[in-house]
Formats: structure tokens, C-alpha cells, sequence
């Protein structure tokens, strides 16, 4: 069997819902040291982490990733159970075959083979592996991020295992994420009975232009990487359903996707100015939960870009759409960051899967990737 | 002990909390049937009502009321048992002792003290009792029209019980009330990832400016008894509590209280106009609870005003302001109908009480109304 099929196996037997590891880093440890990876457990809180690093000098490339993996929703759904890899069609199934148990075989087998042909290369490889991007992601890459930065380590490059492909394994690369900066907006008005409406201040009544403006606003144009910044509202409520009482509260939760031609406090400026304007009384908790990132060129986005054609033949499109990764936690650092994994098409579903035949190709273009950075 | 007073407290110690009336009405029957009342029970599922009446033939005057009271609340909030009739300090305490008690008791009072001393007088006496005016009103008042109505009955002059003044006994008699509208407005969108906002249809956003548009439309100008329409919403909701979910519906409920100078048909069609030139997909059940009515002048009014200067020198003022009362079922067979009743200050709240003094002064009014329309 394949090498990194077979670990790919291994890895989708071992339940690890977040925050639970189940053991897989230590089983990813156990291959990385035995080519030469320093490994180093930096857990904090209930999640665990891997640091693994090879080499003493020079540039450093790091593969991120994640072990844990959302849950498998009812059993009865799934046409093999979830934690036991099973190959069918050509594909082989369980959660996290494809986020992302696979990235992580491929960055093992790849990293084994590299440093197998090329004992000597130049730079440093590290792997930065958590086990809570899918939950809180509070006590995952954040918290390795900080320790690395407090060690004075500066990553030069970052591939994160995401799984980025759409349509074939290789066709799409991440260069980006939006910003999202999301907020509970509070209006206040004063309770009443709705047969007396001049002794209440009806808050829904207030609020409405003012959300219909921020709801309208052109916020900004985006560019040649990003779509323009999205304003949305998840969730408006006010009332007890009583239909006589006009409510004395209306609260609104809002986000937004920023692109890097906004920045979050320019965004809370511009939301509280329109607020203002409409003479509304409220209250407003921000709460940023990514920073805009981009990667529009370098030695990185080269080399994924050659490994993938090598590999594949295709031309990957760089994009940033999609939701935010623990990329938005490396990038800030001024890392290089590229997301590059397999077709998306069935993370977070019943019957997840990957391509049986991407394994092995997607050990290849993580290699090649090393082969372009770390060589001569 | 007055005989009102006496007869109010015997009502207060039966606990006729809605849609119970634990044998108020039989109580305040036997009294009437005694003074040549013919009585009649024309209950409607767990609703009892009586239908009293006395005279052959010539204009109707009835009294309208309710024996059934709103809960107490919790009885540690109360400074005396709420179902034990208590006087302190010149107030008779107790549920329902000004909502409607004391008028049910001068009611009756006022009917034996009247058949006593004009025993052949002109016309017909009737009074019009329920037991669920507090609670959903579906079995009461508006059945019990239904029927009179189906007999050829045609009530000329209807006093309402309900505690009108407000700071002094016949300060106020409410001649109207405004008409009551109500609306379940859903304005439908599709569900989608904040992420994604081009895939979704964000039902909030699409309402914000047509709700605006309605908050801020001039309905009419009232006129010399209403004030002008007024447009409320009571209660918006949508989303799940996540934020990265745009919802695919929005819940909106409204209320109009609407003049005599607006129709229920009206407001519908204006409303339906507004919505459709935002373009909103939507669905709307409406809700009308209540037809405005007006008493504006006549043999009724002179009486009451009549009675009311005589009794206490005070010049009553006409209002139509505050919530909807069993009225709006009687008015739109053609009666004039007043609410006439004791001070509102502790209705529906603790320690409920109404004036010791105000007991006979209510049975002087109300006799006096009898005697300004159906002598001579």
C-alpha cells in the first residue's frame, strides 16, 4: 500500500473530535524523529500541539495543520463508519480524510523523503500541528504562534494543509483570507405598551435606517485578490412575543469580511459614524476574530505553483474566498502563508472522502515544495 | 355596611380568576331576580355568562361587564389576601376590587335601588355579564352579542364597567376606542455562509428600508377624538444565534391602533403597497381584534355627563385613549356605549383597591344614568 495512504489509514482510525488528538502526533512525532525532526509538545489547556523542526539554520519552511476533526453527525448517515478508512470507488472514506488527515500524511511521507534524499538541504522544515482549529482555536496555533515569536523563530514560509482544491487535487491555492470582524450591537429604546407609543421609544423603529444604511454602504472596492469588503446581519431580535408590548431593547449581530483595502478599526469607525448619524442610543462589543492576510507573490507561490504543475499539469489559481483558516494566526508574523490541500468537496459532510489516487500526488507536490525552497 | 360595599366584598371573596367566576354571577342573579329581573345563563364553553334583563318593551339601556379577575401574582407582593376583602385606611383592597367588582356591585345596587323607587319605569334594563373579559374573549361578551343580535334584540345605550377614571371618581368616561390591527409579517430570503453573501439573500437586509418606510408613515391625522393611527412593531426575530449564518427568514409582528378616520381595509392596502414597491418577497396574516368605536354625542353621553356633575360636581372628560375593553363587540350593532367606571390607578397590579367612598357614589351614578333615560 501506499505510504501515505497507509498513514493517512492510521490517522482517520483514530477518533480525534476537537479537542482531542487521539494520539495522532504522537504517531506523526514518532515518524518525524526518526529522520531527524526535533519534536515538542506545547500543549496549553486541553489542546494539544506539535512543534516539529529539522535542521539548525536558515530559512524556515513550516507545514501547519490540524489533527482534530469536526464531528461525524449521525452514524446512520454515513454508508461506513467514520472512524474506520474504508476504500470504495476510488476513494477512501472517514472524517477528516480530506480535512485534513490527508495533508497531514502527505507533510510526513514528504518530509521522510525529503530529508531521505537530501540529508543535507539548506533552511530548516518545522511542522506547527494542533488539535483545535475546528473548535475554539483559542489554544491551538494562536498559543504556538506567541511561544515561537517569545523564541525569537521567524517563519519564512507557511503551507497550511487546508483542504483548498475544488475541482482536482492542485487546482486552487489559497493566497489569502478576509478579515472578519463581527459585533453585538445593542439599541436602546424604553419599554411600553403599544396603545401608548409617546410614553415608549420603540428601538426597532430607530434602528431601521440605520441599518438599512450600513446594510447599503459600499464599503470599499476590493482588488485584484479580494472581493470587496461584505457587510452582513446573522441575527436581529427584540421582543418577548408579546404583540402589545413595544420592546425596550433591539439587538443585532453583525459581520464582517474585510479585504486588505479596509482594516478593522477603519470598518469600526466608519459603523459607528453612521450609527451616530442617526442619532441612535446604543451599545456596540467588536470582536475580531482574523486579520486580513495576503500572499500576491515570492518564493513560496512559486514553488507551490511549479510543484503543482509538475505534478498535475494544472495551473493553480490563487484565491482568498472562503472562510478563515489558523493561516489568519502565521501570516501576521509576516510569514509567506499558502493554504494547499485536496478537493473541499465533502469536508464537514457525511461521507467524507479523498481521492485514493491524490495521496500519493499530494505527498509529491509537498515535496516539491521543499525541493524548491531548500535546495541550492 | 353599604350596600354596595357589602356586595363588592362578597365578590372580591369568590376567586373568579379568568375564565372562572365562581359563582359571582349567580350571586349578583339571585339579587336581580328578587327586584323583577328575568335572568339567563347563555354560557359557551368553560365561559359563563348571564344575560339579564327587566322591563317588556322600549329602549334597551345595558350594563356590561365581567366577574372574572386577572391573577394576583405572586401573594407575598400583596400586603392583605388578595381574594379577602381588607379595608385600610378608606380603601377596599382585594383582585378586582376596581377591575370590575365595585361596578358589577353597583350595577346590581343601582338596578334594586332604581326598580324599588320607579318600578314602572319606561323601557328595558338588561346587563350583560362574562367571565372571560380578561382572557382570550372569544367565549364571552362577543358570543352573547351574537345570540341578542339573532333574537331581534337591539341594545340602545350601553355602559361598560371598566375603570375609566383616573383620578377621581368620573373624572373620565371613555366614549371609543381605537381600532386594534395586528400583523405576522415574514419577508423571505435564502439561508446562507456570511462568507458567501452572493449565494444568500439576507431577508434583513431586504426589509431594514421598507420596515423604515412604515415606522416613519403618516397614517392619518386622528381627529377631534382619536389621536392619529400609530404604527408599531412589537417584535422582530431572525437568525439561529450563530454569526456566520445569514438567515433565510425574518419575523416581523406589528400592531396598528387606528382612528375612526382609517379603516382596517385601508391600513391592510397601504401596508401591502409599501412592502411590494420594496420588492420584498414576503407572506402576511393579519389579525384585526378590534373595530374603533365612537359615542360622540347623544342621550347616552348627557346622562352619563349629567349624572356624573350631579353626583360628584365634576365636569367629565370624553377619552378614547388606552387598550381595547369589551366594548368593541357591542358597538358595531349600533349601541352608543361608554366605559364608566372607578379610578385605574391599581388595576392589574398588587394591593388592587378601590375608594371605600367611591362604592355608593358609583351606584348614585349609574342610577342616575337609568334616571336620566328611562323616566318621564
Amino acid at each position: 500500500m501506499d505510504a501515505t495512504e497507509q498513514l493517512c489509514r492510521e490517522l482517520i482510525a483514530r477518533p480525534s473530535v476537537t479537542p482531542e488528538d487521539a494520539d495522532c502526533q504522537a504517531l506523526m512525532a514518532q515518524r518525524l524523529e526518526a529522520v531527524g525532526f526535533h519534536c515538542e509538545s506545547l500543549d496549553f489547556g486541553e489542546v494539544k500541539n506539535l512543534w516539529a523542526v529539522r535542521g539548525e539554520t536558515g530559512p524556515l519552511l513550516v507545514f501547519a495543520g490540524h489533527t482534530d476533526v469536526v464531528p461525524p453527525g449521525p452514524l446512520e448517515q454515513w454508508d461506513s463508519d467514520p472512524f474506520q478508512p474504508e476504500v470504495r470507488d476510488g476513494y477512501l472514506y472517514g472524517r477528516g480524510a480530506a480535512d485534513m488527515k490527508a495533508s497531514l500524511a502527505a507533510m510526513v511521507v514528504a518530509c521522510e523523503e525529503f530529508a531521505e534524499a537530501h540529508s543535507n538541504h539548506k533552511g530548516r522544515i518545522g511542522l506547527l500541528i494542533t488539535s483545535d482549529e475546528e473548535g475554539p482555536a483559542v489554544n491551538g496555533t494562536v498559543k504556538v504562534v506567541d511561544e515561537l515569536v517569545s523564541r525569537g523563530e521567524v517563519i519564512d514560509w507557511c503551507l497550511v494543509g487546508e483542504p483548498s482544491s475544488t475541482e482536482a487535487l492542485g487546482d486552487v491555492i489559497k493566497n489569502g483570507r478576509r478579515g472578519s470582524l463581527g459585533a453585538v450591537l445593542r439599541i436602546h429604546g424604553k419599554q411600553g405598551h403599544v396603545a401608548y407609543p409617546h410614553l415608549a421609544e420603540n428601538p426597532i423603529h430607530r434602528a431601521m435606517a440605520a441599518l438599512d444604511t450600513l446594510a447599503r454602504e459600499h464599503w470599499d472596492d476590493g482588488n485584484a485578490f479580494f472581493p470587496p469588503t461584505s457587510f452582513q446581519i446573522s441575527n436581529i431580535n427584540a421582543g418577548t412575543g408579546a404583540t402589545n408590548v413595544i420592546p425596550g431593547e433591539l439587538e443585532v449581530l453583525f459581520n464582517f469580511r474585510f479585504s486588505t483595502e479596509s482594516t478593522a478599526e477603519g470598518l469600526q469607525q466608519r459603523t459607528i459614524e453612521i450609527l451616530s448619524s442617526h442619532g441612535l442610543n446604543y451599545s456596540i462589543d467588536w470582536n475580531l476574530s482574523g486579520q486580513p492576510f495576503l500572499t500576491d507573490a515570492g518564493a513560496l507561490v512559486d514553488a507551490a505553483v511549479g510543484s503543482i504543475a509538475q505534478e498535475t499539469g494544472l495551473q493553480a489559481e490563487l484565491s482568498t474566498a472562503g472562510g478563515t483558516s489558523d493561516g489568519r494566526f502565521i501570516a501576521p508574523t509576516g510569514a509567506q502563508v499558502l493554504e494547499l490541500g485536496p478537493v473541499n468537496a465533502t469536508i464537514h459532510q457525511r461521507n467524507e472522502r479523498v481521492l485514493q489516487a491524490d495521496l500519493p500526488r499530494l505527498t509529491a507536490i509537498y515535496r516539491g515544495v521543499m525541493e524548491g525552497l531548500l535546495l541550492n
